[in-house]
């Protein structure tokens, strides 16, 4: 779940936003931000929303994401909004978006659903 | 997007609700609702909330969606309400959330995003 | 997971093939198959594969499936074909593809990626 | 769609197969490659094969890309096979499967399935 450059902007139970600032390395050749770093994100604020909602040793899995791409992603920094959908004993289910920020303007730039897998005193492993 | 049995509660631009009563022929042996009726109820909200984003003329046809059920579905009516994330000109990105209402209280029992085709002058097709 | 009318042509470890006739209370007024039969029928496949490599007694869960809908689906007889891409203790997960099948000619109409999960010692309830 | 240190290793009408070095950058804190970076390999196959069915000068757009992780991804090599599942005229939809490769043995560690979209005349774009 570790992403390098990125930081909790909020967390509340199920409820969890991310921020990474875009750097060039993450950019593609037309100055967008690869579609990979968006998932990845994406995949963490729902990771992390999932764990909020889970025991204090409890490690996070993702069992699956699926992402919409809703346009391309620049500027400043990108935004990651993970929410739990419903929590269950083994499994969640969580979606989240992702906003790309551009000075004082947030552009909204996917959108996913996905399915994360509890593992009991498995936290310091995933 | 006929649904049969199914009626609109409520219709704003890109948000939209659909509520069909639980008939015996959509139960399975144990008394809950078959999924496929919950993804056809699911894909119905999407597929509409859709469509009042588009043209007067033009139909709307499924890309693809996928679910997430995330409880056995029972009662009296399932109630889905179906939202935009993002309305583009040949293509819509749109989720939706099913609800089995029971007596007063309502559960959330499936979860959905999906892509959508504008359909230019089918309105009539689909 | 049962689906009435529907029948196992084939099955084998983590691969089923199920065939549905196509009855006219499964069609809308343009004389294709409703798409939810469609996610039925790929559902039911999908979740059997995902059966056969199960203990004898446990059952089989829905966690959620994606579809994508490729043409329409009309004809004699939807055939279903569905296969483990990945067996594990917990969760499974499989695809599956759907054909329709008129006289002769077979096409296809919707293809799938779920997961699934063991229910261990419940055959009986799902 | 460009990957950095990625290199096509077969490409027929509708089949690609990439193939991406295991780099330390890619790897998180237990050596694991990032579940981005698989997410990247496979939107690229699976996007590179709906490219080889479009016209010469056709751009591909990621509309959609749905991936279940079966296993933590590690080793020599990252190997994903990309194949269309529909030709469109404007959408495409394609499968990839990506195997991680350690010394001479093959692991499967993730799959796809996803919505690709032409966009007619913008080759250098994406």
């Amino acid at each position: 779940m570790t992403l390098i450059g990125a930081r909790l902007a909020h967390v509340a139970p199920g409820d969890v936003v991310i921020e990474m600032p875009v750097r060039a390395e993450l950019e593609q050749q037309h100055g967008y931000v690869h579609a990979g770093a968006c998932w990845s994100i994406a995949d963490s604020a729902a990771g992390y929303a999932s764990q909020t909602l889970m025991g204090p040793d409890d490690g996070v899995l993702t069992v699956e994401l699926k992402i919409n791409l809703l346009a391309p992603a620049g500027g400043d920094l990108l935004r990651a909004h993970g929410r739990v959908e419903r929590a269950g004993r083994s499994l969640m289910v969580a979606r989240s978006d992702v906003f790309a920020v551009d000075g004082g303007t947030e552009r909204h730039v996917a959108t996913t659903l996905g399915t994360f897998m509890v593992m009991p005193g498995l936290k310091d492993r995933t």
